[in-house]
Parts: structure tokens; C-alpha cells; sequence
């Protein structure tokens, strides 16, 4: 039997969902990282990403400006930054010095890699839509990382819970 | 260390990954079934989901020409139809008649729900945009509905295995 529920009830039954770290930089090049629960991949030739970012976070605004991100999947071990990246504004606070995170410089795009996470991209926007009180950015994927340590990608299991998964 | 790879190598490490149904009509009114894994909420005020399609897909047409869509969660015991409804064309089968799955009409849209599903969302088109080799639908969630049997909701592991996890 099926029940109507309010569409976010519906939502709760969405986990595990792949969280995501995105870095971006500002004008003066200082970089912040946001956490990311709404994003998919969107094309295999060229390879695509599609992000979906909350209006006024401050992401927003520096995707916005620079058009360009780095796309990273945390680790176990990385709960902590994960939870901090998502809860506090890089308007207020450099996350990469509160997190300890490593900054490793890109290839193609200002903002850098994540040294611990498992996997990383360099995205360059190709187009972006507004949904709602949210924006989908499509980046392009010019190249991508992964990590040597082998470690298990962090999910979100809902209720700030994660849980490591390794399938490859 | 981070070791530079393909994009597709790097995506490996992206599961579990959910796995949705999406049901769309033909002009007769007929409904078909694909099994989409790039899928993702984009907006919680008024509740959107965005969902990628291969361009040459069926349900990119049917989609297309009719602006709705219903979006199901499979659930445990759904295997079959999940690989099935992502392996053959709705142009050559009927797919509903093929796995047995039960249409039930919807509210406000003409693509019917599926019975087994765990969730199933009723959406019409806002937007869409092009994004290399796929089109990223976004879709106004009308309204939801849960099943009442509570069974696991199933993932896409890699591979084509599917776990069933229950977070709610």
C-alpha cells in the first residue's frame, strides 16, 4: 500500500547519499570548502558533474564569480571536517586551516585538491541553472585523482551519521 | 598520495549510488520504465529533483514531448526489473507487462506510480539543459508517497549488485 506523505518524508528514505567536498577559491585566491550532499554525474563524453548549491552560500557566490571547483570524496577519517564544512560559512572562517586539511595546487583550476580525500576533480563550469532556492552548476571534468591509500569513501546515512564504503 | 587517473576511474569509487525507476507516457498514454543511477534533490522551497538522460534514450523523448514524470525508489525484491528497465527500450517492450511491476494512477500526472516501489514522487518539468552526451531534467515534486511495507530501498554497488539499506 502506498501512503501521500509530505515530500520531505518521502526524502528520508534517499540514504546512503554521496556526500561531496567543493572547493573553490575567491578573487583573491583563498580557498573555502563546502559540503555537498546533491550531486550526480551528468555526461560520459565530455566527462560532467552536476552540483547543486543552496543560493546564498557563500560557494555560490565564488562558483558563481570564478567558474571553476574541485569536487572531493571524503575518506574515513575525514567525519570531523565533513560535519565542519557543512555547518560553518568560509565568510567567517578558513576551513582549511580549522579542518587541517591539506591543500595540494590543481592542474587546470585555481582552487586545490584535498590531499586526504579519496577522489578528485577539476571542474570547469559549462552552463548553470537556477532550481528553485538552489543553482545546479555542470562543471566539466578536466582531470581526476585518486588516492594511493585505498581508504573508504564516506556517506551520509542521514542524521550526521556516515558510514564507510569501499567497492572497487 | 594522489595518483592522476581517467575520469571513469575515478567515478569507481562513487558507489552505493541510488538508483531510481522513472515512469513517462507516450502520446497514446502508454507508460515505459527506465532505471536512472544520476539523480539528485535540487531544491527544498518548492521541492525539486533533477535527473540526467542519455540523449538517445526513449524516456529522454517521452519526457520531452510530455513534461512528466514519475520518479520510484525500488526496493528490495526489484532486482530484475531494475536491471531489465535499464537494459532494454521502452521502443521495442512494454515494460510495465515485462516485470510484472503494478502501474497505479497518479494524482496529477499521467505516468502512473509503481505499486512495489518504496517511494514514488509525482513531478512535471520546470527546466531543462543539455549537458554534453545527457539532458539534466529538473522536475517540481507535486507530491509523494511511501510504502507502507517498509522494506529496504535498493542501491546500485557497482557491477550490477544492488544492496538494501534501510535509514528511516
Amino acid at each position: 500500500m502506498l501512503r501521500e506523505v509530505p515530500v520531505e518524508e518521502a526524502w528520508r528514505r534517499k540514504y546512503p547519499e554521496r556526500t561531496i567536498l567543493v572547493v573553490s577559491v575567491n578573487r583573491e585566491g583563498r580557498p573555502n570548502i563546502i559540503t555537498l550532499g546533491w550531486n550526480m554525474p551528468t555526461s560520459v563524453r565530455p566527462p560532467m558533474v552536476a552540483i547543486s548549491i543552496g543560493v546564498s552560500r557563500y560557494s555560490h557566490k565564488l562558483i558563481s564569480e570564478s567558474g571553476e571547483f574541485v569536487l572531493a570524496f571524503p575518506s574515513e577519517g575525514m567525519e570531523n571536517a565533513i560535519l565542519f564544512c557543512g555547518t560553518y560559512s568560509g565568510r567567517d572562517v578558513d576551513k582549511f586551516k580549522a579542518t587541517g586539511l591539506t591543500p595540494i595546487k590543481a592542474k587546470y583550476v585555481k582552487p586545490p585538491l584535498i590531499g586526504e580525500a579519496t577522489v578528485n576533480m577539476e571542474c570547469r563550469i559549462a552552463s548553470s541553472i537556477r532550481t528553485g532556492d538552489h543553482t545546479i552548476f555542470v562543471g566539466e571534468i578536466l582531470t581526476a585523482y585518486v588516492s594511493e591509500d585505498d581508504k573508504p569513501v564516506l556517506f551520509n546515512m542521514g542524521n550526521c551519521v556516515f558510514k564507510g564504503f569501499k567497492c572497487w
